[in-house]
């Protein structure tokens, strides 16, 4: 594959950016994150980037792991940051590479602010977030014409572990007909039962979907109400999305139709879907 | 800029790729878009693609325009499913660009449900979505530790132009600290009166950013109650943003420091967030 040319940035030296790696797919990396990849002298990554994505790296430029991951020894956010300032310092190119996007559920405006703080320059270079990008690997469509007009996207767990205690759950719950969880595991079994005793039904459709986008995806339908004993059968990092677009993957399943499953052209059950082609 | 080998699907004679351009700046295109861009024989394309990523395409592919933007003339949905389909079976590689991602209020679902039912093979391809790319640009988080743990996503027009009548406004209002509105000029003063009859705060910060991630991007920081009356001094596209991360812009923006703005490494006025550096 051989690019035009297309403006792109320069990374200088002294300079951090701070760069979304997207789901997991490679080919999911923007050009900008690749030029990153490309030209930076050090690479401070998190666990959730791909191991592909990280072999794209100038095979000059050091590669420091950053990982934070549940149950794990790991590096303080402060430290990463420091990290992050000495590097740039130091006069190297610092690419800050994170999984999905850098300001999605990311901590990237802290570690911004830190090199704020310390004077050093940065760039942001968002990335496609899991929410998204995961789900449509899932044949899941965040919004669809007939189902939302609106969708939110929640942390599954807040900085000290916990399920998010700042939030409006019955509010939540009716704001948006489409509702995704990142990091959705550890606590499935009170999301869940939050949100059923603020009003959702527990019959409505919902999904796990797992290592979303990379050859170990596991896409997991349940309900809403059956969720949870499913957790057990899937390992992190998992997004949890509850809505009627769910049904939409008999019809959109297109990584599923790419082994042979034969797709519904009126997944919802409308008739004048048929009439569309 | 070359690449090294990166695991790109092949673009085979009769498939249909849908894929998103991201919103707007080309650096921000996946991998999997430009190889989609430089293997396709039609390229159909939304009035949102830049014109420096369509220069990307083959250039033996057949371009087609299948814009719809307000108040001016412009092909209906099934027209496009059936042009789509009518391509594909055609033999061509037919690229359906959309700007930002497909999946995200951008009827990515019905077009792919129309294929099914003609039997056209497809894939999909996300892109970077402008409420989180396009804030990006403007130094606005759309999520951020010290201010929210859920973040909405509200299309500012349904399907028949109108604000979306499915909503439970007072909800949606408090279901999460963080709203992004696309398209949200035509009915802005709708918009935040709603919210504001829903209990959010007139004097909350928000902001209208229009051609987000473009060489034309313009940021009105503002307030709910005040926002309004701003939606004249810009054009479409544009987003609007309600919620605390609006004033991380002080300490954010970044594109405004590559012209001189000294950046606020305490924006909110956390005395710790000092202390990171």
């Amino acid at each position: 594959m051989d690019l035009p040319t297309i403006p792109l940035p320069e990374f200088s030296p002294g300079w951090v950016w701070l760069v979304g790696a997207g789901p997991g797919d490679p080919a999911l990396l923007t050009l900008a994150a690749v030029h990153a990849l490309q030209s930076a002298d050090a690479v401070v990554y998190d666990a959730l980037v791909d191991r592909r994505i990280l072999a794209l790296a100038n095979e000059n430029a050091e590669q420091i792991y950053a990982g934070k991951r549940g149950g794990r020894p790991s590096r303080k956010q402060p430290d990463i940051s420091a990290r992050l300032v000495q590097l740039a310092r130091a006069g190297h190119r610092v690419l800050r590479l994170k999984g999905g996007d850098p300001f999605v559920f990311g901590r990237g405006g802290e570690e911004a602010l830190a090199l704020v703080a310390a004077g050093v320059p940065f760039r942001i270079v968002p990335g496609i977030t899991a929410a998204i990008g995961g789900l449509a690997y899932a044949g899941i469509p965040v919004t669809h014409r007939d189902i939302n007009t609106a969708v939110t996207f929640v942390t599954g767990h807040n900085i000290t572990g916990d399920v998010p205690d700042d939030l409006d759950w019955p509010a939540l719950a009716r704001g948006a007909p489409v509702l995704v969880f990142y990091m959705a595991l550890k606590h499935l079994d009170e999301i869940t039962t939050r949100l059923i005793d603020s009003g959702r039904d527990a019959n409505e459709p919902a999904a796990i979907v797992a290592s979303a986008t990379t050859s170990e995806q596991q896409v997991i339908e349940t309900t809403l109400g059956a969720a949870a004993k499913c957790a057990e059968e899937v390992s992190p990092p998992a997004l949890f999305v509850v809505g009627e677009v769910v049904r939409l993957r008999a019809g959109l399943d297109w990584l599923g139709a790419l082994s042979g499953r034969v797709l519904d052209a009126d997944p919802l059950g409308l008739s004048d879907a048929r009439d569309a082609g």
